[in-house]
């Protein structure tokens, strides 16, 4: 039998035990889900044994745990790969917004709907399946390669660094593959260029000391949420360009290339506005939507919270008002320079009458761009074109994954993104959803990967 | 026995009253407490009959109810004024900064401890213990004394305007006296010469549909969030001058002796800091402090809502934003002017790629200035004198009383406010309390001044 034959024969058990990975509630955010981020590292764990994947292991971080497992039989003369993906979730809130329940997930239309069915659960037991056809029908794989599993990707992987620096030598490899990823399209492979990096900020700007009664005082002390909006008004125009002191400094200017590349990209503003209903597409001066989203760093706000929230009137003078803010960066950006920036620039912005603080949030990643002529892409490319019949487009993507970029640090070498999602599929929103065939042809992917990569 | 050996042999007993009346949690705000809004009513009612106030009755309206009843055998050749208070009170939220339950009273420091206690139970039954006092020791009251107390002024007294047109005979009088009132600090009484109005209003700016992946779409689309900031920027300046066209257009401008009233009042820039903890005072250019306060008007941003409030880092660009806004007006400025001042300036200074809507909240006052030589208001200067043995100060409060303005507009006479509360007795915040001794004194007060007013 060969490995297709296999992996036909056993999609409806892989499907199956997709469904159980999903019922996981594996929510990284939220501290009452630790148990359940645990319970779904020693499922990996285990399902990587099942695969036929060596020294499975759930290891300990400061958080939330890593997976690790290898097979390095392929011999000496064969490159190492590692291959990353990660187990944990994003919050399902608000559960009311969902068709069925988010880990309850069920089959419909081809599709399996359920938190995490395709960031990035679908997605990282993919190469887990294609090395158990592999190993079932040739008892070997074609490269040697290693698993690297986290459980605190979605909440920007804080305690991968350190994990990495201590564990680099279990973790060297010739070439990284990273199984969460997308492509542009159903039909569409990409080959990516680029992620952002990403800080995360938080504006805090107090006054009084409670919140007081507007009549009493108000008029004869300064506002705090008046004093915030000032703060933030001062961060970026109307126009979209950022105006925070020294922002752009290191950003690597679009080369013509590279514009060209990100022109050929079928991306349409109307899809843009229908897919999100947004009135209008707003982004830097000088720049497309298209090259903003994917190519330009952004300042964006998160959230805003002060004084009176509930319905009606409440005449407060509030005592605080915060705001929470990332800056998604791209090539060469850090993300300590910007933060340092904007400390710099709300201190030198702040109105009278108030104190402010700029706080650092979790989250960092460094901003991530593929050398040109990199080895492990090109044979990515072509695969993809194989198994397509298209060539992949080139493109840039404008979140962050933080690992990709510790990798990097660590062992010196730039991931390739590999993965079978999809834009549309309702990552990080309610009603997240996996196409089943795309979970297939990504098993068939993998599996010509990795037999290329060992010829 | 004369009214003031009653008023002392009585006391305890009126303590014990005005402890039941602050155990109703009569909050106007919230609909849960709608049937203890109306609890209070009838006790009201009833209290007003057992004092020998006559056709005491709860009276609806299109929300919280209104208690009416008069006394009226004092003559035609005596004048007929009208009492005005409140028994609706301010949420208590939040419980936890209470040192006592808000709705269980407690007597501590000779102060007694509860929501409403000040604001305006405990003013409001001052005249009523008065009345009570003259009509058990002289069987008569000096003058025809209308009473009329609502239930809704804590959420701006909405359906007042129009119970007021449909009962103006029942409220004619002569001179109006609102037992909601404060007096400057304990030892020194005050003539209020204005109120300032009051205009409550929302702007709700809104881009995508739902919340989005800011990594997905930021850069390529506005952000509600800080759209909403550069709108509130734009409308007041970092020096505190409000910036919405039109906005000073009908304010009369404080005059010199109006100033040196303001300059008489022992008010003092280092207690605003000292009670308030603000980092500093701030105002209008060209104004101090206290006439920001007391004089100018105001544009206070009460709260804001946008996207991620909880923990760390969630990267939403958020779908909405919302900022709750009132404007504190003077003389002669128009709650609907200001409202569409406002509107048009937001209209035109809306950020692209965002929808603006700017929406009226609940909460509407005319500004209230009361005229050169008013008669009552002389005469209660005169009773304050008398009783405080030092010469009132002549202010003006940055809060609202909007039935004053309604009474005003409906019956023609200025309201005096003749209360006994002081502004350091955290009206409308935890830990709200009422000075026992000011009762007493108040009972005394109101007394001398029906009986001055008879003469």
């Amino acid at each position: 039998m060969d490995s297709q034959t296999y992996l036909n024969r056993e999609q409806d058990r892989f499907i199956a035990e997709l469904m159980d990975f999903v019922r996981i509630p594996s929510v990284s955010a939220k501290p009452e889900n630790i148990p359940d981020v645990l319970d779904a590292a020693h499922w990996v764990a285990r399902r990587l044994t099942q695969a036929g994947a060596e020294h499975a292991e759930v290891m300990p971080t400061a958080g939330h745990p890593v997976v690790l497992a290898d097979w390095l039989h392929a011999g000496p003369d064969k490159p190492t790969i590692l291959i990353y993906g990660h187990f944990d979730v994003q919050p399902a809130e608000p559960f009311d917004l969902w068709t069925s329940p988010p880990f309850q997930p069920e089959i419909r239309d081809g599709r399996l709907w359920g938190r995490g069915a395709s960031d990035d659960k679908g997605g990282m037991l993919i190469p887990i399946l294609a090395c158990e056809a592999l190993l079932q029908t040739t008892g070997k794989l074609p490269v040697n390669v290693r698993f690297f599993f986290e459980g605190q990707e979605e909440i920007g992987s804080p305690d991968l660094p350190p994990f990495v620096a201590a564990h680099a030598e279990r973790l060297k490899a010739d070439m990284i593959f990273s199984a969460d990823g997308l492509q542009w399209a159903p039909g569409q492979p990409q080959i990516v260029q680029a992620l952002k990096g990403l800080v995360s900020l938080e504006i805090v700007v107090r006054g009084p000391r409670s919140d007081q009664h507007s009549g009493m005082v108000g008029g004869g002390i300064a506002n705090p949420a008046l004093a915030l909006a000032q703060i933030l008004a001062s961060l970026r125009r109307e126009d979209g360009l950022i105006t925070v002191e020294g922002f752009y400094d290191d950003v690597i200017p679009l080369s013509p290339e590279a514009r060209a590349d990100i022109a050929r990209i079928p991306f349409k503003d109307a899809d843009l506005l229908a897919e999100t209903g947004a009135p209008a597409t707003w982004t830097e001066p000088g720049y497309t939507a298209a090259e903003g989203i994917f190519a330009r760093p952004t300042l964006d706000v998160n959230g805003l919270t002060s004084g009176w929230q509930g319905a009606g009137t409440k005449t407060v003078l509030p005592a605080e008002a915060r705001a929470k803010i990332t800056c998604r960066l791209v090539a060469a950006q850090n993300p300590e320079r910007i933060f340092e920036a904007i400390q710099a620039h709300v201190a030198r912005h702040t109105p009278p009458g108030v104190t402010v603080e700029v706080l650092r949030n979790p989250g960092r990643a460094d901003p991530f761009l593929v050398p040109a002529g990199h080895n492990a892409s090109a044979i990515a490319a072509q695969v993809l074109e194989d198994i397509y019949a298209t060539k992949p487009l080139h493109t840039r993507v404008g979140g962050s994954i933080p690992v990709m970029t510790t990798l990097l640090d660590t062992l010196g070498v730039h991931a390739v993104m590999f993965g079978f999602s999809h834009g549309d599929e309702n990552l990080h929103a309610p009603d997240e959803f996996f196409r089943l065939d795309e979970f297939r042809r990504g098993q068939t992917a993998y599996v010509r990967l990795l037999e290329r990569l060992g010829d």
